[in-house]
């Protein structure tokens, strides 16, 4: 994120030309290696390391086989969709990664972002997606262009998530309860739900309302410290973590169980279940760059139809990723390594991109499965690829029985991992600190949950930067009068840097009060704090002095920075003497 | 414009709603003074002065009614609007004006930005944007909401002139040549230009010519100064005064003279001319509030069809007029009296409003005649009367010799107005203050030539935003590390506030720096140039203070402003110290 200096000319470099010496950057030899960490991890790998990310790998693809069959049911896609976009991330980025324990495969974020368009055109489009905003993560890292992501600000990351995770849970009360209708939006959800609740299926409420009892049960397990140091401890220490690392699963394959059990052909079922699954992995081919199966949407779109359809959500889909990924990257970073943002970009650039190749939908880095990941004891990211392995022999051998896993069981699963994503413990030191970051929060939340996330998070950015914008034009302006015999000294130090919505405030400000006093002889203008000066403002200067120096007043600016005097030589103000430069 | 803060609640007064505080401000009786200027300039009227406000009113509208007819063909109306919409600015400025000599009539620059609905939808459009832009004016005036405008920032504002100078002087070049085209946007207008300009016809290419370097020669006679103080000098002084103030209708004058002896009924004219203009004045009626006429335009528009249509074009009208109104304001304000821009932004309101009960269109100050007005001598709002009473007389008594008058002569006139208004002069000023000022003004500039005027503001304001909140995402930050025995102190010392897109940025940067030493004991923050800081770079400067806290280093902030403090409280940081409060 800090490589926003990088592209200044430096020595004899100068006679290239920009875009020479970006693309010379990327391709030179130092930067792939740099661009490929496992060259550096890969000749380290032991047979301790290995079994570790055995290990590790193995619990990761306990949560993540379950996780991604109700991903891909959130994102509108039939569920062995979740399998096809949990493989390529955990090889590409054993490649381009930087971290160690970095989970890449499909997030309920992405998931529930791309909804709207897989309802209205088809699996298709999912998998266009996958690849386009591969496309873009890459151009972004390769160009360092993640510093862009600053503008989004933690208040509106916070509200995003927050309203994503209210209305993905929303969508899935259908499935714990047994019901069904069609509802589209959050409110028109919560309304076809409580509408239909009376219609509740006694089976599948019982087993969703278990599940979800006993996924937090085992989460909150996970977090007790036994006391002791005996066998007997160590062993229930290592079940207890077990159980709460595996809990989906356990979860998905106990009711799967009950539900074969359960199970008659002959007559109506007695739980909902998720019902055949398309065995197998689909053909390693190109992404579609055109809908083709009218069945699938409703009409067929043309390559450039698809692309203005999807324009802007392939833009979001990438910001969110990459906004995903560096977060978890940050949070899991080795010690005092820092982290390179563009490489974590380019990482999941070629997950996208690859895995779209596979019939992925877009995928980035998990939360909850990269803490599974480092608690289990990660090595190397060869775990990823183990977990990738794991996927793969799911998608192959298992999918015959996915058929009896009941939906109720993945709708616990799916609010089990997100409903803690409500950021409500945010608001109270927002509240302390700065009470003003809570209407970026709030514009993005409920703009979020009742006009569509991607507006949310658009709407909320622009509040935000516009607040920030609001500041400059009102700044913190000291003006100090005082009495001498022969006349009055008025002192006008700004307390922050000028630009141009403050101009004409600047003005009327200082006017006002020189037009209290009965006669100024000295106007001083103290600069220390003025770090930066526009051309509006710096015209505000000269005006003033103008004025005031016409009038027979002395004006002195003190206190100059060297880059703001060669700002106010630039206005050529013949009345105002600069002094303290 | 300085009414931001005037909104807090005071005293007693906290009771009370805003919005009851706001409506009721608005109709106390000190305001209603302060609203109504003309209670304390009226009585204090004189036969001296009045003869003053004759001469300048007079001069004024030999320069207004033949700008007025050329401004309606900008605008794509019949000629008559242009005297139909100089009338109600006069009686209006007088009652709620805050300065003496502003002229408030047709201007350039708001014809040539209505002209594209006028063209598409015909001239009832023009009365009706007259009016809801005088809606919206008199709102923004009446809430005090002018300080809005500051966003909109000079470098766009000058963009935006240039632009609309070359547009309008690319239109009138059909005239001026005798060219008879068709064409929309200015590369188009170039092109047909070039492509017919071997059409020319003599007769209106020498008059046309003729016109400009007559109009330029008595522009630049107006500004010598005679040497001597005889009576003679004295006499030709007023003399060359007078050409110069009276250019534009002696021109047209002229013209209108040779067209008439050289007219002949029966064969094809030897000058273009712009032919029958209805006489008289629209009877005074409520403004259009939907198109009746289907012959004027292409369909009839209902009332929100027709405010949808215009909606975006409403804004942009009653912005540009206020940015204009006010600009005039600051330029010919009396001495030390400052602007009161609500006032301005009403007077400007009130002309639109029952302007368009008269068939007007958009109408504002205009920089050129009220210089007129000023250097005639004006000594009270009484002038702008004269002229509209001038006006008044001209469209019912003069319009049957106005059948005369050739286009070319117009064409000069308008010509010789705006393109003066080219800006050019201020880019060498912008390079040597702030050279990435050019970026807005280039941007406004070339999208508005290119892609519309409406679009060029936007994103020139737009661009200009984002210029400034890039600065606050890459604040300048000191960080000096003093080695001592038992390890290094690093000093932190940001030198100006700190806002969200700046949070990792300091993160990073302070990290790297910690990074570098061996045993760093201590880490000061010095925010004693922290101005503001939001939720995100607190959370920023709390995760730092944990961090290198929680590895031992002491952490301190010092030179902490009391606002700062409440944000440092707020977050909660265990592991800093706060002194110097």
């Amino acid at each position: 994120m800090d490589s926003f200096h990088e592209e200044l000319p430096k020595g004899d470099d100068t006679k290239k030309s920009f875009w020479q010496k970006k693309i010379g950057k990327i391709f030179c030899k130092k930067t792939l290696y740099s661009r490929l960490p496992f060259l550096e991890w890969l000749p380290k790998i032991r047979i301790a390391s290995l079994v570790s990310d055995l290990i590790a790998g193995l619990s990761v693809g306990l949560t993540l086989v379950p996780q991604s069959l109700a991903y891909a049911t959130i994102a509108g896609l039939p569920p062995q969709y979740g399998l096809y976009s949990s493989i390529m991330g955990g090889f590409m980025y054993a490649i381009f990664g930087g971290t160690t324990s970095m989970s890449v495969a499909p997030v309920s974020l992405l998931a529930i972002t791309i909804y709207p368009v897989v309802t209205k055109f088809g699996p298709e489009v999912a998998v266009f997606l996958c690849f386009a905003s591969g496309i873009i993560e890459m151009a972004l890292g390769l160009f360092n262009l993640g510093f862009l992501l600053d503008f989004i600000s933690p208040a509106v990351i916070d509200g995003f998530t927050s309203a994503a995770a209210l209305i993905i849970s929303s969508t899935q009360l259908k499935s714990l309860f047994g019901l069904s209708y069609k509802s589209e939006g959050f409110l028109n959800t919560l309304i076809q739900f409580f509408t239909h609740v009376k219609e509740y299926r006694m089976a599948d409420t019982i087993m969703g309302v278990a599940c979800l009892i006993f996924l937090f049960s085992m989460r909150a397990l996970g977090r007790l410290k036994l006391p002791g140091d005996s066998a007997v401890t160590k062993i229930v220490s290592k079940l207890v973590w077990f159980l709460s690392i595996g809990r989906n699963a356990i979860c998905v394959f106990l009711c799967a169980g009950i539900a074969v059990n359960t199970y008659d052909p002959l007559s109506e079922d007695t739980f909902n279940l998720i019902g055949n699954i398309t065995s197998g992995l689909p053909s390693f081919s190109p992404p579609p760059l055109q809908t083709t199966n009218v069945t699938s949407g409703n009409k067929i779109l043309e390559f450039w139809e698809l692309a203005t359809e999807t324009g802007f959500l392939m833009i979001m889909v990438s910001l969110l990723a990459i906004l995903e990924a560096l977060a978890i990257a940050k949070s899991f970073s080795d010690g005092k390594k820092s982290v390179d943002a563009s490489q974590e970009i380019i990482a999941i650039g070629a997950s996208n991109i690859v895995g779209s190749f596979l019939s992925s939908f877009p995928v980035t880095g998990a939360f909850s499965r990269t803490a599974v990941n480092k608690a289990s004891g990660v090595q190397t990211p060869i775990s990823g690829v183990i977990t990738s392995v794991m996927v793969i022999l799911a998608a192959q051998f298992l999918t015959p029985y996915f058929f009896y896993i009941p939906k109720a069981s993945l709708a616990a699963v799916i609010i089990g991992a997100v409903i803690l994503m409500v950021e409500y413990h945010v608001i109270l030191p927002m509240w302390r600190t700065k009470k003003s970051d809570l209407i970026p929060f709030g514009t993005t939340f409920f703009a979020g949950l009742f006009f569509g996330l991607d507006l949310g998070i658009i709407v909320g950015t622009v509040v935000h930067i516009l607040i920030m914008s609001f500041a400059k034009a009102r700044p913190t302006i000291e003006i100090k009068a005082t009495h001498k015999e022969d006349g009055t000294i008025i002192l006008v130090m700004p307390r922050e840097s000028l630009v141009f919505p403050a101009a004409d405030y600047f003005i009327n400000l200082v006017k006002k009060a020189i037009s209290k006093e009965e006669k100024v002889t000295t106007v001083i203008f103290d600069l220390a704090f003025v770090n930066r000066l526009d051309f509006a403002t710096a015209k505000s200067l000269k005006c003033l002095s103008d004025d005031f120096g016409g009038s027979g007043a002395e004006v002195i600016a003190i206190n100059v920075m060297p880059k703001i005097l060669t700002v106010l030589q630039g206005i050529q103000s013949k009345k105002m003497n600069v002094a303290n430069c």
